[in-house]
C-alpha cells in the first residue's frame, strides 16, 4: 500500500506539542510566515505518495551494484532523483544566499518524516547531504563555499560523511587515515573508510565527500583529527568538473535492510592521495564533525518516526481488511476484521501513540535548535540551545527504539503474512534495525545524555524542562475530562520518577561513574516515555482548546500512552538506582 | 562463530528451575535414571556443534529451490539429516514400542533448545515431527501406527501439520479442504493449504502429511474438522512405497528469515483428490490437532530459548574481542574490549538473564506434561496436566518475545557489523521473527492464557502456582546474601502484582470479556517476568545449597533479571487493570 502523510497530526504536534507556534508568537522565528507550513507540508506528502513511496520497494528488492567502481541505483532511483532536486525539496531548510528556501528546521524535520516514511533508503541521502551542508556552511572558507555549497543546498551534488574505519567505529579518535598539506595549501590523504552512506552512486555527477582524517604531526585520540573536503570529481575554477579525485568505492556491504542505499568502503590513496581541501582549522576537526552529527541525529530520529508511522499505516489498512473470527460475544455467521480484537487494538494503538509521542519529542528538538540560531534574545537563545543539546540523545535513541517496536509490531499485526517478503511489514522492520546504531549507538546517545548534557549545568535544562512538563500535568488534571482516565496521576508518578533518578545519577557522576553510566539505557526510556507521554497530554489539551476536529482522538491516544509507556516510568527510575550494582558485577556472572 | 551448549545452566535450570530432580525424587519419573541427562545433553551438544551449527549459516545463505514440485534443500543438509536419524536423535522421547528412546520430554525440551540455537531453520523439521508423532501415538489407529510411526520416530519420515489455508489462520475453523469418504473406507482429499513448514523437501524418501479438512455434511466451525493422514507417498502392504499421492508442493514463500526451512503452498486434488487416512473420529480433528499444537508451541518456545542462547554467545564473544574505547577512568593508551563498558554489561546481562528464564520456563513444561502422564497418583498427574496447561501459553508467548529481544541486543553489540548479514547476528534477528507468529500468535497465546488457563478453576492454577514462587522469595529473604541486593523485595511486589492483575482479570473475565481480553499482552508479560524471576532466584539458591561451582553466578544472574525486568511488575499491573478503557476505546482514535 502507498503512503499518506498524517498533515494533521503532524501539524497538532509541531506547533502545540513541539511549540512552534508559541515560538513563532513569541517572536523567535522572525518573520516567518507559519501560515504557509501546511502548505508545504501538504505538497511533501504529495510529492512523497507519488514520487517516492512506490519506489521504497523497488529498491529493497533490486539494492544496488558494483561494478568497477561504479554503482548503479535501483530502476527509477536517478529519475526520482531528478524531480526530487528539480522541486526543490533539497534545499528546504539551507541558506537562502546558496539556494536554499531558509525555512526553518522545524519544518525541515517534518518533511524528514515524510520522506522517510515513503522511503527511508532514499531520504537518507539528502539527510547526510544536509549534514554536510552544515559543517560547510558554519566552519568552511568563503572559497570553498562559492564552489560547493549552492551544489550541495540544491542538491545537484551530494554529500557524505567519513568517520568509520574498520578500528574506529564509537572511538572515532582512533582514525588513522592520513593527510598530508601540500605545497598549494590542499591536502593529499590516504586511507580506508568503511560504512560510508552513498559514497558512490550514479544519481549526481559528483559527490562531496566529507573526510575526517590525521595531519602527521597531529596529537593522539580526538584531539589530532582535521576535516577535510574531497569532492569525487575537482572542480575547475570556472565549476565544470574536472579530474577525477584519488577517492574509490572498492566495496559495498551486503545488510540487513536499507538495501538501496551504498554503504560503501572507500580507499583513497591508491594514486599518491585524494587532493582534499581543510574544513575549519586543523586538529579542529571533530568539532566540525559534531556540527554534522548533532543534525544527523535529529534525522535519524526522525527516520525512526517515518519507519514506525508508514508501519503504522500498513497494519492499520490490514486490520481493517483481513478478516479472521468475530467479536467477543458476537454471534451470527461470517468473519469480522481482525481490528475487532482488543489485543490488535492495543497494537496499533500502541503503534500509534509511540510514532506520536517519538514525532513530537524530535520536532520539539528541531524547534529549540531553531529558536538556538533565530531568535533575538541572547538568553532565549542560550536556553533554546541548551534544550536542543538535551533534547538531541532522547530524539535520536528514543525515536528510533520506537521505530523497531513499531515496526516489529506491524509485523505481528500481519500474522503469518508479515513474514512473507512480498508483504512489505518486514521491510520496515529490516530498514529500522540500522536506525539505533548509526550517528551513535543508542547506547553512545545514552550516556552522552547522562554525561553531558544532564551532567552539563548540574542538572539546570533538566529541571527547567520539568516544571513544563508539571505545568502541563496540571492542566490535564484542572481539565477534569473524564476520558483522561488516569493520564494525570500516571505522568505526575513518571515526573517524580524522571525527577528523583535525574538526582541520582547526578549524585553517581561525581562519585561513581560507572554506577551513572549503568543506568544510562532505562534512563533514556525514562525520559522519553514521560516526556513523550507530558506532550501528547499536551496536544491533547491543545487540540480540545483549538477547536480541532475530533479532540478526543488526541485525548484517547495522550491516555493510551500514559497508561501503557509512561506508566513504565516507576519500574525504570528502580531500575537506574537500584541496578547498578547488578550492572557493574556482570563480569563475574558472564566470564567464568 | 560455533554454539556450545551450556551444559551446566541447562542441569540448574532444568533440575532445580524447572524441578525435574524434585519429580524424580518424588518418584513421579518412575524408573528413569536422572543420572543419563547430562550425558545425553553432552552428546547432544557435541551433534549440535559439529554437525548442525556449521550448516546454519550455509541454510539461510542458499536457501531452498522449488523446481518443478521437488524441493532441493541447501547443501549439506540432506546428508545432516541421515547423520541425525543415525544417532538416534529423532526418537529422543518418542516410544520405545516405536522404535524411540522414551526418555521425558523435560530432556527432549533441553535437546530441542540445544537444536534450535545450533540450526533453528534444521530443528524445525523433526519439531514437527515429533507433534505429529503425539497425535498419531494418542489418537491414531493401529493399523496406522503400525505403517507409520516407527518412521516417523525413527525420522525416517517426516512430519508436517497442515492447518492454515488463506482464509484460516487463527481462525482455523474457517478452513475450507475438502475431504469425502470412498467406498474402501479412506478419504479423498481436495483443497489448498499454505505455509506448510517442510511440506516438500529432500531429506527423505516420504514426507507423512496431517491434513485438517471438512467432510460434506461438516457443521460448521472447529465442530467439523477432521484430522487426516495424508503420505506423500502410498505406502504398500510391505511397507515399501507406492504410488505418488495427490499432494504437491505448488509454491514456496520467499521469507524474512528461516530460509533452509522450506514453508510450502500444498495443493491436492489435480488428480481427483489425494487419498487420506482418518486419525481419531470423524469432526474430531481439532482435539487431535490439539494434541500436536500444545506440544509444537513448548517446541517453538525452545526455538525462542534457543536463538536467544545463540545471539548472546555471538554478541559476547564479540564484547570480548572488539576493543574500541577505554574503561571510564582508565589513564593511557589502548583501547578495552567494549565489554568494559557499563552499557554493554548491561545488554549481555540482559540477553543472558532473559534467555535463563525463559529457558526454566519451557523446561517446567516440559516437566508439568511429563508428571500429567508418568506419575502414578491421579491427583498429582491431574495437578501436573493443570500446570502444563497453564505454563505452555506463557512458555510459547515469553520466550518467543525473549528471542526476539534478545536477537535484537545481539545485532546491537555488535554495532555497524551487526546490520551487515556476514556477521550472523542479523540471521538470528531475522529467523526469530516468525517464533512470535507460528504455532499460534502470541496475541492468541495471551488470549488462551487468560481466558481457558486463568478462567477454566476459578484461578486454582494460578492460586497453587504462586503460592510455591512466594515459598522461593521467602527462602531468598531468608538468605540474607547481599549479593541478591534487592531481588527479594522485586520479586515480592511482582507477585503481588500478579495476584491482583489474576484477581482483577478474572472478575472481568464474567463482568465485561473485551476488558479482560484488552489486558491479555501485558498479563502474559506480567506472568513471565514474575514467574522467570522466581525461577532464576530459585535456581540461585539451590546452586548455593548444592554446592555448584561459582554460584554466585547464579545469584548475581538473578538479581539482575529481578532488577531490570520483574521489576516491572507493577507497571504491567497499572497497565492490565487501568488500560482497558483506552483499548476498547480505540476505534475514536484510529478511524476517522
Amino acid at each position: 500500500m502507498t503512503y499518506r502523510a498524517p498533515i494533521n497530526d503532524i501539524l497538532l504536534s509541531l506547533n502545540h506539542g513541539a511549540g512552534l507556534a508559541a515560538a513563532v508568537k513569541a517572536g523567535h522565528y522572525g518573520d516567518f510566515d507559519a501560515d504557509i507550513t501546511a502548505a508545504v507540508l501538504e505538497e511533501a506528502g504529495k510529492f512523497a505518495g507519488d514520487v517516492l513511496a512506490p519506489l521504497n520497494k523497488v529498491g529493497d528488492e533490486h539494492g544496488i551494484k558494483l561494478d568497477n567502481g561504479k554503482v548503479t541505483t535501483a530502476p527509477g532511483w536517478p529519475d526520482a532523483y531528478q524531480r526530487w532536486t528539480a522541486a526543490g525539496w533539497n534545499g528546504v531548510s539551507g541558506p537562502e544566499a546558496f539556494g536554499g528556501q531558509g525555512l526553518p528546521l522545524a519544518i525541515n524535520a517534518a518533511c524528514t518524516e515524510i520522506w522517510s516514511a515513503s522511503n527511508v533508503a532514499f531520504g537518507l541521502c539528502p539527510l547526510l547531504t544536509l549534514s554536510a551542508i552544515e559543517a560547510l556552511d558554519a566552519h568552511g572558507s568563503d572559497e570553498l563555499k562559492t564552489i560547493y555549497l549552492e551544489k550541495l543546498v540544491t542538491g545537484a551534488w551530494t554529500g557524505t560523511m567519513q568517520l568509520t574505519e574498520p578500528n574506529a567505529g564509537s572511538d572515532v579518535g582512533a582514525l588513522r587515515t592520513r593527510a598530508e598539506k601540500q605545497p598549494d595549501g590542499t591536502y593529499r590523504i590516504k586511507g580506508t573508510k568503511i560504512f560510508i552512506t552513498y559514497g558512490e552512486h550514479d544519481m549526481t555527477d559528483n559527490i562531496v565527500h566529507f573526510v575526517l582524517a590525521r595531519l602527521p604531526d597531529a596529537p593522539a585520540g580526538t584531539k589530532g583529527i582535521s576535516l577535510f573536503l574531497v569532492p569525487k570529481f575537482l572542480v575547475k575554477a570556472d565549476g565544470s568538473l574536472g579530474d577525477r579525485n584519488d577517492i574509490h568505492a572498492s566495496g559495498v556491504e551486503h545488510k540487513l535492510g536499507m538495501h538501496a542505499s551504498p554503504t560503501c568502503t572507500m580507499t583513497m590513496g591508491d594514486k599518491g592521495g585524494a587532493i582534499g581541501y581543510l574544513i575549519g582549522e586543523e586538529n579542529q576537526g571533530m568539532r566540525c564533525m559534531f556540527t554534522m552529527m548533532n543534525q544527523a541525529r535529529l534525522g535519524v530520529g526522525l527516520e525512526g518516526v517515518g519507519i514506525a508511522d508508514r508501519a503504522y499505516q500498513q497494519a492499520l489498512a490490514y486490520a481493517q481488511e483481513r478478516r479472521q473470527g468475530k467479536a467477543a460475544g458476537k454471534k451470527g455467521d461470517g468473519m469480522d476484521p481482525i481490528i475487532v480484537h482488543p489485543d490488535v487494538k492495543r497494537m496499533l494503538m500502541q503503534m500509534r501513540s509511540m510514532t506520536a509521542a517519538a514525532r513530537s519529542i524530535c520536532y520539539a528538538t528541531a524547534v529549540a535548535l531553531d529558536v538556538s540560531v533565530r531568535a533575538t534574545d541572547a538568553k532565549v537563545r542560550a536556553d533554546a540551545a541548551a534544550r536542543g543539546a538535551l533534547l538531541t540523545p532522547i530524539a535520536k535513541a528514543f525515536s528510533t527504539d520506537i521505530g523497531n517496536e513499531v515496526s516489529y509490531l506491524g509485523v505481528q499485526v500481519h500474522g503469518g503474512m508479515g513474514f512473507i517478503e512480498e508483504t512489505g511489514a518486514a521491510q520496515h522492520y529490516r530498514d529500522a534495525r540500522i536506525t539505533s546504531i548509526y550517528e551513535g549507538t543508542n547506547g553512545i546517545q545514552s550516556i552522552d545524555l547522562v554525561t553531558r548534557k544532564l551532567g552539563a549545568n548540574g542538572g539546570a535544562s533538566v529541571w527547567a524542562l520539568l516544571d513544563e512538563l508539571s505545568a502541563t500535568v496540571k492542566q490535564v488534571e484542572a481539565s477534569n475530562d473524564p476520558a483522561f482516565g488516569t493520564t494525570g496521576p500516571k505522568l505526575r508518578d513518571a515526573l517524580a520518577s524522571l525527577d528523583r533518578a535525574s538526582k541520582w545519577l547526578l549524585e553517581r557522576l561525581a562519585a561513581a561513574p560507572n554506577d551513572a553510566l549503568a543506568g544510562a539505557t532505562p534512563y533514556l526510556r525514562l525520559f522519553g516515555a514521560t516526556l513523550g507521554g507530558c506532550m501528547l497530554a499536551g496536544e491533547a489539551l491543545a487540540a480540545k482548546a483549538n477547536g480541532e476536529a475530533e479532540p478526543q482522538r488526541y485525548v484517547g491516544l495522550a491516555r493510551f500512552f500514559a497508561e501503557n509507556l509512561a506508566v513504565q516510568a516507576p519500574s525504570l527510575e528502580k531500575t537506574v538506582t537500584d541496578g547498578a550494582e547488578a550492572v557493574n558485577g556482570a563480569d563475574a556472572v558472564l566470564l567464568g
